[in-house]
């Protein structure tokens, strides 16, 4: 008999055949219910008192005939039916998941994961990230870009100062990719438009609730900008396609949460770095916004523009990358008159915030490969370490910029989770490599 | 002025302004024919003898006045044109990328892959790769699927024989996950249905036109089947779904490289490895199929099925991963009557030989607690060893099976390349760590 999914059997009469797991058994004096969970949700079957059931999370096979009852989810029940084990009764869960919450603690989550994320208000969570890539890709897709993929193994570790892990590389050493920045800019010189979703890797010995060794990253770059604002209607487009997926792919999930999901308005607020500063009561030379700086640049937003979303541009050169573009100037009209600072320090680029907590880097970089000589030599290092990097440039590049959204941070932000790890399926830190 | 692509010139007339790469100027006594390209194509624009054109592969803006000219590719052209170049002159390509092919040798190739990749021939094969992953996802998000991310550092390196990459994971060693299977299985005990896009690990020290150190592996893992037939029928329509794409999406593509794409028949023909081996001439005791069988097979296929596929079923059991289902007879009619082996021997597994080549691995899975630990023990291991894999089978899994499939494998044989290292983006492999 063909199988009927929980979630079809609102649809269905007379003989069905269920397969799921035993979400729950309750036995009562007269009656025995069973809850099947199967990938779409929970079905209900009625069995005679003293009919045995297996324990819960044994996979099962259910056949019997379905009938409307007012009052079983989804308006139908299973009765008349006969119960087959696909596997060997099931050890007892280390949490019970028929419970409307996983009343567990952090290090319980993680070292039961693979049956704890069973629990749907958890799975919910990861329903939420596989919903917002379908999202991600759909957007770029229909906006001509191409996906691509590009290597995780690099022969050195320049990009940034923050720390790589080294391989063994066949007997010599190599580095695990922290982003694919360097390769996603050179393929802008091929197909001006790119994306690429892959884990990328850091090495800090961070053990903060926000940091992962190992994280998936959303990069998205593109050709033929003006400069860093053109990219970030490109990040809004993108983050809301994300939602919008969301909406369309994951609303049970959504529900099963109560989670809040926010609008991105038509045009992300933008304010520049140094109104920022003074908005929030910094000094006017401080290099970069402490977390308080952003909860309360967050809560402006909302507050001014009704937006869960922000964007700050201008961050200080000192604080970004060598192969950031320096500030052009678009975008002046939002900088208010003591913003007088020489230009020079400030860049072209970024700083999503998504309630109050940086979310996205992204930026206009450097395309003429002079710029990239001269930045280079201003680090105290040499082009020719840069040569396979610089090729694409010396080769005629066009101005280009990109971005990079953490999705694990992504789904944080989305679900309020206190810790990161909460809403990553197997998540890598400096204590944590298993399961 | 908004931007045209050169792939909507042929609606345009008047002004218009172009933005992209000199493929080609080429400079006649009376008149300089430059011909631009972008992500989209190619547009001819017609200058005044003498006109000064940046080299090839510097990035330009040009505006000018579109009219019709039949003899222009498209059908239109560019006069009264003032050409802006975006960044300094580009400096000369390795090869003259306007040639119709790239004639180039393939460390050429790599070497200078960034600039190499723009050649239109050249970068129709990752269209067709990036066409696939969109045909891969669209199916299988069509038919109840989940992507999910499955962690990259794994604690051992247990699952096969075939070497791991070694990292110095915060003082410890960690390996590089060889496959996600591990992961993927468990997650069938939470969704029931996953895929994951992602690079994968071998440090075999192999050095053949078709392996690489890393490559993108297209995973797919289902709960509920029967056996491994099932399977077959997903990566059936998942492959139909690929090419599906690929004429949807990388139709110019195709074009440009005269490939020939497949048909994936209703339903891709099966043999039993004891039929083809008796098929082949090989001897009915060999464990596997050797290249040249493989090829045989796939003439076979195609002259007897008219198919370019052909499901391999049954490999024995000693060749197979730990965590092989042995065979249970579905199938058995398509067996001859000379393979009258003790059953226990062959497995519920498969190989998918696409033109003669291995392309996919699949099959049913252990999903028994006790089956795994004798399957472990009779390796000599302990099962205690393999405690965080084997949690979501004691908490209950559904008989479920799955595959891999390699992008950069795929791609190559659909375009039948000599080498898979022609249709990777930046091959590693055990001699190549960069660009």
């Amino acid at each position: 008999m063909q199988r009927t999914l929980c979630s079809d059997l609102s649809l269905a009469t007379g003989p069905v055949s269920l397969e799921g797991w035993v979400h729950r058994r309750r036995e009562l004096a007269r009656v025995t219910f069973l809850v099947v969970r199967d990938r779409s949700g929970l079905a209900q079957v009625v069995l005679p008192a003293g009919t045995p059931v297996p324990p819960e999370e044994t996979t099962i096979r259910v056949v019997g005939t379905a009938i409307a009852n007012p009052q079983a989810p989804g308006g139908v029940e299973v009765v008349d039916a006969t119960i087959e084990a696909l596997t060997e009764p099931a050890a007892t869960p280390p949490a019970e998941l028929w419970r409307p919450t996983l009343d567990v603690s952090l290090p319980t989550l993680l070292d039961h994961a693979p049956v704890l994320w069973r629990h749907p208000a958890q799975r919910a969570t990861w329903e939420l990230a596989a919903a917002s890539l379908r999202g991600f890709r759909a957007t770029l897709d229909g906006s001509g870009f191409t996906e691509i993929a590009t290597p995780t193994f690099v022969e050195s570790a320049t990009e940034s100062g923050s720390s790589v892990f080294e391989v063994d590389y066949f007997g010599r050493p190599a580095y695990l990719a922290q982003s694919p920045q360097f390769y996603k800019q050179q393929m802008v010189g091929v197909l001006e438009r790119v994306y690429e979703v892959g884990p990328v890797f850091r090495a800090e010995p961070h053990d903060t609730v926000r940091h992962l060794a190992e994280y998936r990253s959303l990069d998205v770059e593109l050709g033929f900008v003006r400069d860093h604002r053109d990219v970030l209607a490109v990040l809004r487009d993108v983050l809301a396609g994300m939602l919008s997926a969301v909406h369309e792919h994951a609303a049970p999930a959504v529900a099963r949460l109560g989670a809040t999901i926010p609008v991105v308005p038509e045009e992300i607020p933008v304010i520049h770095f140094a109104d920022a500063l003074a908005l929030v009561g910094a000094p006017a030379d401080e290099p970069d916004l402490a977390p308080e700086h952003e909860r309360a640049l967050g809560a402006w937003a909302l507050e001014t523009h009704g937006s869960d979303f922000l964007a700050v541009e201008g961050y200080p050169m000192a604080k970004r990358p060598f192969y950031t573009h320096p500030w052009t100037g678009r975008g002046l009209e939002a900088r208010s008159a003591r913003t007088s600072t020489a230009d020079g320090e400030w860049s072209n680029s970024f700083d999503l915030l998504f309630r109050g907590l940086e979310l996205v880097t992204g930026g206009q970089r450097l395309h003429r490969p002079s710029d990239y000589d001269a930045a280079i030599r201003a680090r105290g290092e040499d082009p020719a370490d840069y040569a396979a990097y610089l090729q694409a440039f010396r080769h005629g590049m066009p101005p280009h910029g990109g971005f990079a959204i953490g999705l694990e941070r992504w789904v944080a932000r989305l679900v309020e989770a206190a810790n990161i790890r909460e809403v990553t399926l197997f998540p890598r830190d400096l204590h944590r490599l298993t399961p």
